[in-house]
Order: structure tokens, then sequence, then C-alpha cells
């Protein structure tokens, strides 16, 4: 097992996203889906208001680039959102919602193919009201269940858990044993890891 | 070719300039070695006066744990250094001494050996002397030169010049069509694009 905490405005988690369950499956690893919010963190941690790709331009700017190449070797479309970072509140509020009847990963990376490739504004209900239904979920059902207490207090409790488990960005992948990997680019390692500590513990 | 940018005092430097040579030859491309200072860039671009690994221990505790796995996977040695960041301005200018000569990158890994294993102080000139002895150079000679008006404004060219194409971290590579790329775990795309590059030009 192996958890994947993303957020919906992340660019990185974008390609993290979109091949995550194709590379846990060929490791032979599950993985639990873990949708936060990344402001919380900066504020606390960093004193950040903003992304820092956007408080620090020199980073933007590289950040850009990278995540094209990065994409570009995954075969991932890519279009620069018109607005960044885009709110992620109430889609990893939704996300919440589908965990339990397994819809989370498919209407996650329609989430990112909205945000990063259709240019949509992820942060509000008509958005994402296709999406839902694009997965197999009543969106008017889905949407007042994210409104509701018990799923903003589980949201909460993802960010709780992040800081917890010493996450600063996203994605970040977590083992069974509590390894941290931060970044898409260390998904492969994660793996890893967590394929060696299961050949450990079954030995 | 490929630019390869390092600060004395970066802990992912310390990989990067053990391995960049043994891969850039395997891919047949030319490393130009461009010690810089990280210090000014992380003040102009982020108002911070320490490296970003002590102003946010969060992404700090993360960064020494990360470290010890690429280090691990590399077969490398690591050490914690006692002290964090080390200054790595005189070593800078003593590897600008060695450009012309060609020993500023056996003489760059033993400095890197020094802070990162045998956890000495790179910023004194008596721990310096006998590593510019151990690649065939002349201590006095060299010390006394990489205190010199030019070397010093050699060194801050290079600044300047890091700024110019857009760097923020290290280690950085540049690609001769300006391509940036950062991280230690970027070296193999870089020298990837290196290659597409060459092949483009000869084609």
């Amino acid at each position: 097992m192996i958890e994947f905490w993303y957020e919906f405005g992340s660019t990185y988690s974008y390609p993290a996203a979109m091949r995550v369950e194709r590379l846990a499956q060929s490791a032979g690893v599950t993985v639990a889906w873990r949708p936060f919010l990344l402001g919380p963190l900066f504020h606390e941690q960093q004193g950040l208001n903003d992304s820092p790709f956007n408080a620090f331009p020199v980073k933007g700017d590289y950040m850009w680039r990278d995540l094209q190449r990065v994409c570009d070797l995954e075969g991932l479309p890519l279009v620069h959102p018109s607005q960044f970072p885009r709110n992620g509140l109430l889609a990893a509020r939704v996300a919440i919602c589908g965990l339990e009847d397994g819809w989370t990963p498919a209407f996650s990376r329609a989430v990112y193919q909205a945000n990063f490739v259709d240019d949509q504004d992820i942060s509000q209900a008509e958005v994402l009201a296709p999406l839902i239904a694009s997965v197999g979920a009543a969106p008017d059902a889905v949407l007042a269940a994210a409104a509701s207490d018990p799923v903003k207090s589980r949201l909460k409790a993802h960010v709780r858990q992040a800081q917890e488990r010493g996450l600063f960005g996203a994605p970040s992948f977590v083992t069974a044993d509590g390894e941290l990997f931060w970044g898409n680019d260390r998904l492969e390692q994660a793996l890893d890891w967590a394929v060696r500590h299961q050949t450990l513990e079954q030995a």
C-alpha cells in the first residue's frame, strides 16, 4: 500500500495522478488516494499566502517549463491554466465523498484534466457536476454531501494527517512504514520502497 | 556540452558532482563545471539569509532523509555535517582557478567528500590546501590566486550568469540551447536533452 497525497491546484500532482495507478498496479502495490489542501501547510510552514511558484517567479518560470517537459515525456496534454493556482477546496471535498464507492481516482483525474487541459474553473460546482456524473455518481447528492460537516471534517483531518506525516508539498507519497517521498519524480522510488518493505514483511 | 552549476554548501550538489562525469561520458556529452554561490540568489529571489532547508525545518528534515536515500542508491557515503550550510566561497574561488588546468572536477569532488563525508570545514584554507595538493596543484600559489581580484571577479560573473540563466537552486544543468534543469534527479533528463539537441544540430 502507498498513500498518494495530492492537491487539485498543484501542478505536479497532475502527472502523478495520471500515472500513479498504472505504475502501482505494475508494482503490485495498492494506492490510497489522499486529497488534501496545500494552502494551510504553505501558510503555517513558510508564511506564504500564495503558491511558491507565484511568490517566487523565477521558480514559477522554471516549473511551467519543467512541467511541460514532464508532460511531453508522459504523452500528457498540458494547457497553462488561465488562473493559477485554482482553489481545490470543493473538488477535494467531493473527492472525499467518493472514497468508499471507489470513484475518487477517476473523478480526480477528470478534475486534473479540467484544470490543466480544458482550463476550467474547478472551484465551481457547475464545473464539477458533469465530472461527478462522468464517473457514475449523482451530482446533486454528492455536492450536497460535500457541503456537509462530516465531509468538511474529514478533509480537515486529511490536512492534519499530512502535517503529521511531515508533508510540505504535493504530490507526496507515504509508504506503509511511514517513508515520505515528495514529488511526481519520486513515484518510482516510493513504489520500489513499498515493494521492498512488503517483501521484508512477508519474508 | 552541458553546464553543471554547483555550490559547495549545497547538499544535492554532492551526489551530482560525484556522478556527472560518468553519466556525461556515457552519453558522449562534455561537462563545463560552473562553481557559483547560492546565497546571493536565495537572498535576492526569496529574501532568505539562510538555506531554505534551515529556514523551513519541515523541508530540511525531508531533505536529509531523501539525500540519505539518494546516496544509498548511488553507493555514496554520507555523514550529516556538523555545520550546515558550510560557506563555499573560498572553495568556489579555488575551483575557478583550476578550470584552465583541468583539475576543477577532481578538486570539487574532494571538497564534497570533505564536507559531506569527512565533516571538515571547507571554508578554511588549511582544509582546502591538502585537497589542492591532492589534485597536483600548488596550494600556496593557488590560494594566493584565489584571493586575487581577477578570480573574485570571475566568481561574481558566474553568479550573474546563473541569475541570467534563471537558476534558483543547485545543482542545475544548462544545455547548449539554454534549457535549464534543476536538481540532481534531473541530470539524466538534461543529458538526454543535450544528446537530442546535438543530434538535431548534426542532422
